[in-house]
C-alpha cells in the first residue's frame, strides 16, 4: 500500500461503508459486489447495510456466485458486470472477501483484480478476518493479489486477537482521500493554528468524532511480539485447526463440512440416533436441531461456547475458530470430548 | 422515555446520524436543524456529516438563528421550516442541542418541541453533552421539555467520565423501530433457533457488527455510585465552574466570553502589553494569537492542557471544563496562577 491510513475503533462493517463511502467519491452509481453460493446466501451482511446506510439502497447491491467452496466465481462478477451496465447501471465498486465469516474461503484476488482493472472499478478486499494471515510467511498466499485492492479492510481484533475494537483501512490513495471525503472543518475542533503539523491531526479525516485511540494496541503488541511472534501465533493457529480436522475425521459422529483451507473448522455432531441414517428421509432436519440443543447444554453447564449456523442449503453445524494463542491441542480434544459428553443422549 | 435503546460505544457524532437514520425512516427529504449563531458557523459539525453519510447530502441541512448565548432561535425556526416547505421542500427532523460544545448552551426545548408538534415534525436532541445535568435535582431545569422529544443522544463518556466510547440513543418509539431500521437478519450470525427469548439480542438493531459491550461500565459506573453519587459529581462540576468563574472576575488579565450557564468557562488570557488596549484596532488580532503560543508552552512544559477554539466573530479563546471528580478549587488556582506564569512575558 502506497498510502496507509488508520481507522481504529470501527468495526468491519463501519469499514466496510467506509470504502464504500470513499468508493462513492467522485465516482458513481451501482456497484457488483461478492456475496454468497446463491442470492439466499450473504457472506457478509455489511455491504447491504452499508449501501442502504449511504442512501444507495440494497437494490443497487449485486450478488455474484461464489463456488461450492465459498469463493467469488469471477467469470459470474465480469457476467453481472455487463448485465448492470446493460440496464443503464454503472458499477463502481468490487468488494472481495479474504476469509469469509462461515466458511474462512479467500476469493482469487488476482483473477477479480483483472476483471476491475478490465472494467475500471474500485477493488475493495474484505480483509476483516483473513488480513492477518499476511503475517505468515507459509499462508500468505491465500492473499495473492491483495496488493492490487484500491482498499483493503482489516481487523486486528479478530485473528491478532487485540481488544476490540482494532479495525485499519488500508487505502492506495495517496490524495488524502480520507481528508477529502471526510473533511469538515470544524475548526472548534480542529484548529490550523496549532504549533505542530496538523496534518498529524487525524480527527477530522474520519466519521467520528470522540473516539479510543484504537491503534496503540496494535502498536504495542507489534512492538512487544515482533513480526515473528505474530507469525508464530499465525502459523500455531493453522497448526491447531489442522489438529483438530484430523482429529475429527479420527471420530464416530463428526462429520466435516469440508476440508478447510483457513482456521475455520465447520462440522456436524451426529449424535447416536442419526448415526448411518444418512439416507432416511428426515435426516437434514432432524441433524439441524443438534446443535442448538448442544450450545443450550455447553453454555449452562458453562464448559466452553462453540457457535453455529446453518448456511444455504447446509443445517446447523458449530464452527471452530482457534484464534487464541494460549490454546493448545489438549483444548483440542477436550472440545471434542465435551461435545461427545453432552450429546450422547441424543 | 418509553422505550429506551442502549447504543454503546457509538460516539455523539455516530448517535447523530442514527437519529437522522431512524428519522428518515418512513418519512422524507429535507430537514430544519439547530446551528450557531450565523450560517458560518456551527454548533456540532456532525448533523452536516451525518447528512453527507447518508446521502442526503449536506444541502439538505438549514441553519437556524442562535441568539448571542448560541441558544436556538424559535421563531427563526419557525420561519425556516416555513421556507423550506416555499421551496417544495419537506422538513422532517429538527436537532436541538442541550449543551453545546463550546459555549455550553441549552435550547429552549418546550419552545422547540411546541414548534415540531405544530408540523409534525420529529424531534431530535443532542445532550450528548448537557444529558448528564438530568441527574441533578437542582440543575435539570436546563433541560426542561427533553421528556417531549422523539430521541435523544447522550454520552456518558463525557461528563460522567466513563471510559471512552459510551453513548446511549433514547427513543418514545415502542415499536421495535431500530430492529425495523437496522435488521438485517443474517441467519449465520442472528440465529432464531436459540434457548432463550431472541428479542433479548441486540446485535441486529445497530449499524455495527463486532462491538464492545460499553453499556456494562455505565451500568457497573451507577450501581457503584447511586443516583446520589453520580449527582454529587453533577452538583460539584457545576460549584467548581462557579468558582473559577470567580476567580477569573477578580483577576487582571482574565476576560470571561459570557457568564456561563453550565460548566464551559470560557475566557481570554490578556496578557500584560495588552491590557487597557481594548480600543486599539488589532487587539482583537493580536489578542487571538495569545491562545495557540499559551497552549503550546503548556504541552512543552507538561503542566496542563486547556482547549482554545474562535467562534463565530470571537478570536481564540480558552475552555474550561471541569468534569473530573477529582478536581479541586486549588486545581483551579493552579490553572490560573499556571496561565499568568506562562503568559507573563507575552
Amino acid at each position: 500500500m502506497a498510502d496507509s491510513e488508520a481507522l481504529p475503533s470501527l468495526a468491519g462493517d463501519s469499514v466496510a461503508v467506509e470504502a464504500l463511502l470513499r468508493a462513492v467519491f467522485g465516482v458513481v452509481v451501482d456497484e457488483a459486489i461478492q456475496k454468497g453460493t446463491s442470492a439466499s446466501q450473504k457472506c457478509h451482511y455489511s455491504i447491504q447495510k452499508g449501501a442502504a446506510f449511504l442512501g444507495l439502497g440494497t437494490d443497487s447491491v449485486r450478488v455474484v456466485k461464489a463456488d461450492e467452496r465459498g469463493k467469488m466465481v469471477p467469470d459470474d462478477l465480469e457476467r453481472q458486470i455487463g448485465m448492470a451496465e446493460a440496464e443503464g447501471a454503472v458499477p463502481f465498486l468490487v468488494s472481495a472477501t479474504s476469509g469469509t465469516t462461515v466458511l474462512g474461503a479467500f476469493d482469487p484476488l488476482e483473477a477479480i483484480a483483472d476483471v476491475c482493472q478490465r472494467h475500471g472499478l474500485w477493488l475493495h478486499v474484505d480483509a476483516a478476518w483473513g488480513g492477518s494471515v499476511l503475517l505468515s510467511q507459509t499462508h500468505r498466499h491465500l492473499l495473492d493479489g491483495i496488493q492490487r485492492a484500491d482498499s483493503v479492510a482489516w481487523n486486528p481484533h479478530k485473528l491478532l486477537a487485540a481488544g476490540l475494537q482494532c479495525s485499519a483501512l488500508l487505502l492506495q490513495d495517496s490524495s488524502n482521500l480520507l481528508k477529502r471525503c471526510h473533511g469538515s472543518q470544524a475548526s472548534y475542533l480542529f484548529q490550523q493554528d496549532k504549533f505542530y503539523d496538523v496534518a498529524l491531526d487525524t480527527g477530522d479525516k474520519v466519521v467520528q468524532c470522540g473516539r479510543r485511540v484504537d491503534c496503540l494496541k496494535l502498536w504495542l503488541m507489534w512492538k512487544a511480539q515482533g513480526d515473528q511472534g505474530l507469525e508464530r501465533r499465525i502459523d500455531q493457529a493453522f497448526a491447531l485447526a489442522r489438529y483438530l480436522v484430523e482429529e475429527i475425521k479420527k471420530r464416530e459422529g463428526l462429520e466435516l463440512v469440508m476440508e478447510p483451507e483457513f482456521l475455520n473448522v465447520c462440522f456436524w455432531f451426529v449424535p447416536p440416533s442419526l448415526r448411518g441414517k444418512q439416507d432416511s428421509p428426515d435426516y437434514h432436519q432432524r441433524l439441524s436441531k443438534v446443535a442448538p440443543v448442544l450450545k443450550e447444554r455447553m453454555v449452562k453447564e458453562g464448559s466452553m461456547m462453540i457457535g453455529y449456523q446453518p448456511h444455504g442449503p447446509r443445517g446447523n453445524f458449530f464452527r471452530v475458530v482457534v484464534a487464541n494463542p494460549a490454546l493448545t491441542c489438549a483444548d483440542m480434544d477436550f472440545l471434542l470430548n465435551e461435545l461427545e459428553r453432552l450429546g450422547q443422549d441424543l
